[in-house]
């Protein structure tokens, strides 16, 4: 097993210890095991508040994205592994500022359980919770079971357009609109090349032959729907892009956000050259790249490989896209 | 091989055709190959201009460093090859505000030549130019031949330095002093746990054994000078740490930056383990780190593997190091 790390069962512990060493003027720890980790002004009074969470292992999901203009805080598991609800609810309460608490997170399981079960404890302490689980990875559940579809890279979208509209002083209700439309617009879909390793198991997840990719693969190394020899960017980025056109139709003349997020060892190189394929079929279809964003999002450790999320958008998904953030993974200086 | 690519021969074509769509608002082509890219803001008149350059295959070196508080422009080769003098003239016209340019670049003999020469080339169009090479790479040569020694990822710390000093407004000579105060005061050090594969060959660069990694690496497969069974996170932030403040005295009460640099395929968790390793250690010597950057800076495509540099600041350097950059590869919103 070729990596950096001391103690597999540590690897969660020391790497959430560097992190807040390494940020500790934008983030803080409300409990003693660091599984629930804050805005360090948290909680913003008047503010309504952002909470996401789910397993270690995809940075920077889910500790990247807290920050101002942002989320307000998280809850983190094991690596894969769902954080429990009394580490949901202890980031629930530190993070809440008087007007409600949304969870935005993954649909997965263990996640669903545990938030569910957070959101009825802080119920019990007046804290009111809302709920929008992000389902937007296509391969994974055919048209007319959206809602059983998992979370991926296109999670960042629900973020990122929540965030901006609590920003902007929104309601719950309002933010957890956002949440739900910005969740309704986008689809997600991957690729892989290679599986990644469990720390704690020490062999690789899954097996993908030399010379072999799979589409559809989830951040999990959960199966895709289609293995097959390992086609040009060009080739890839046409069966990912016509699939979730098929899925999600957008109208010529139309305005998106598209995201090409690196699973964890794809080159920044290859990104470009995918994003180079992504935004020439977009184009000829009319349809116009409002905003993009390129590099790791949502990774699976060493995984080799990526996905394409697109965004549909209108006048208001746009301009709450302009809203700036700040997180410890955007360095500013 | 498993990359996300087209043609082998056209990669670095058609990352450099993506990135320019992609980043069109920040970055402009000044050649018809794309190998000279510069500010879409440039030349900024009054401003010494800073340029740098080399191989491809290190994203976000070098492309990632060009915009306000960075650098102006930058001349990219093939993969892991020099870029033209040609280029490199065309990327100095295209950014000269009138008060002159500074090269920065990495210490490797066709960029040296290229370079040499651009710069004779620029002086005939009465250009003048200055050149600062980094050399901060302590594994690549002993100590009293540190001029000699290869330029890796501390060279973020003398684009990022230089970069503030000349938005600050300070003359050719004022910059250059700080890229040399920079390079005299940071050293890098890597190790390598696998090779990358060059696109137009197919097959890994160099083997290391299973289990096994080499200290001391350089970003483009250079051997390195110690190679070993891999030790633990600990260990190795130790050997790495120790090697450079040998080179490098820093004393006990000075503040530092430090860099961790993942070179491609490291995934994020593993760079915050080993950040917390360094930290440790720096913290048991006295030695506050006062800022710190952990990501890829420079890579070396799927290279899995890491570098540590530490810059030994004082309050001049600290100064620089607080002004705020934007880039491409920075989002902010």
């Amino acid at each position: 097993m070729k990596k950096f790390i001391n103690d597999p069962e540590k690897v969660v512990d020391e790497m959430l210890e560097g992190l807040l060493i390494a940020h500790s003027d934008q983030l803080k720890s409300v409990r003693s095991d660091n599984r629930a980790l804050v805005r360090a002004d948290a909680p913003v009074s008047g503010k309504v508040a952002i909470a996401t969470g789910g397993g270690s292992g995809h940075l920077p999901l889910f500790l990247g994205y807290v920050g101002k203009g942002m989320l307000d805080g998280v809850a983190v598991g094991d690596i894969f592994a769902s954080p429990s609800s009394q580490q949901m609810l202890d980031t629930t309460r530190s993070i809440h500022g008087g007007e409600g608490v949304l969870y935005i997170y993954g649909n997965y399981g263990g996640d669903v359980m545990n938030f569910d079960m957070a959101a009825e404890l802080a119920d019990l302490e007046d804290i009111r919770v809302e709920t929008v689980v992000a389902t937007d990875d296509v391969a994974s559940m055919p048209q007319g079971y959206e809602h059983q579809r998992r979370g991926v890279a296109g999670m960042f979208y629900l973020y990122k357009l929540a965030a901006a509209k609590a920003e902007q002083g929104a309601s719950l209700d309002e933010v957890k609109r956002i949440a739900e439309k910005a969740n309704a617009n986008v689809r997600t879909m991957g690729v892989a090349l290679t599986p990644c390793i469990l720390p704690a198991v020490g062999r690789p997840t899954f097996e993908i032959g030399e010379g072999e990719m799979e589409i559809g693969m989830g951040i999990h190394g959960e199966p895709g729907i289609q293995r097959g020899i390992i086609q040009t960017a060009d080739e890839v980025a046409n069966t990912l892009v016509s699939t979730i056109l098929k899925d999600m139709p957008i109208e010529k003349g139309s305005d998106v956000s598209v995201l090409i997020n690196g699973l964890g060892a794809t080159p920044l190189e290859e990104l470009y050259i995918f994003y180079r394929a992504v935004h020439k079929l977009l184009e000829q279809k009319g349809i116009h790249v409002y905003s993009r964003y390129i590099g790791e999002f949502a990774t699976s450790m060493e995984m080799a490989g990526l996905s394409v999320s697109i965004l549909r958008t209108d006048e208001e998904l746009r301009s709450l896209l302009d809203v700036p953030f700040v997180t410890p993974f955007r360095i500013q200086n």
